[in-house]
């Protein structure tokens, strides 16, 4: 049976996550997570991910209160990219915003806030 | 003004793209663009993207007449990945699925197929 072991990571261990917002469904953020944050985000229900910048595991909300309760965790036809469909207290953007997409760019690819 | 020039691609010249369906809010793919392929996904206003695999630009679609027709592009916060919101023709996924997440993983991490 496939299971988290048969997931690709790529050459530092990681394996791209996008959250989803359960309720609003806005695409909240993408991040990154290793095989161990896989497991603690199935086995407890919030989002863990894997920060790059600080090399250490991360459970989102542990610092800004803003917790992310996983509802269902999707893998793609080619096991490279995981999706958790979550719940999200509060906001998900250290910005303030709920969610980290919050500006477009243009026909000529210049940034617009919104 | 911030615009393709300011997002940051990684070491291979790729950033992420989500694609997310317009209509159901499902999110549909995930794969990686270079700023070539942004640029022209906002000119045509249809879904390019950089093909690791083959190394080589890929317009979605092209082969499978599965084309995503793109309604806006998102940057996130930190401009290191990038959101498609699309109208899918026909299905995203080679498998036939109208979108490539469509397995869960439980609680055990284990695979289910739907």
């Amino acid at each position: 049976m496939k299971d988290l072991n048969s997931i690709k990571y790529n050459e530092r261990d990681l394996v791209p996550v996008i959250a989803q917002d359960y309720e609003t469904g806005k695409v909240l953020m993408m991040a990154y997570a290793k095989k161990e944050q896989l497991r603690k985000t199935l086995e407890t229900g919030l989002a863990f991910y894997y920060s790059r910048s600080r090399d250490e595991e991360w459970l989102k909300g542990d610092t800004s209160g803003n917790y992310q309760k996983v509802v269902e965790v999707r893998v793609d036809c080619d096991m490279d990219s995981v999706l958790y469909i979550v719940k999200q207290d509060g906001v998900a953007c250290h910005t303030g915003k709920f969610s980290c997409f919050y500006r477009k760019l243009n026909k000529k690819g210049e940034l617009e806030n919104e």
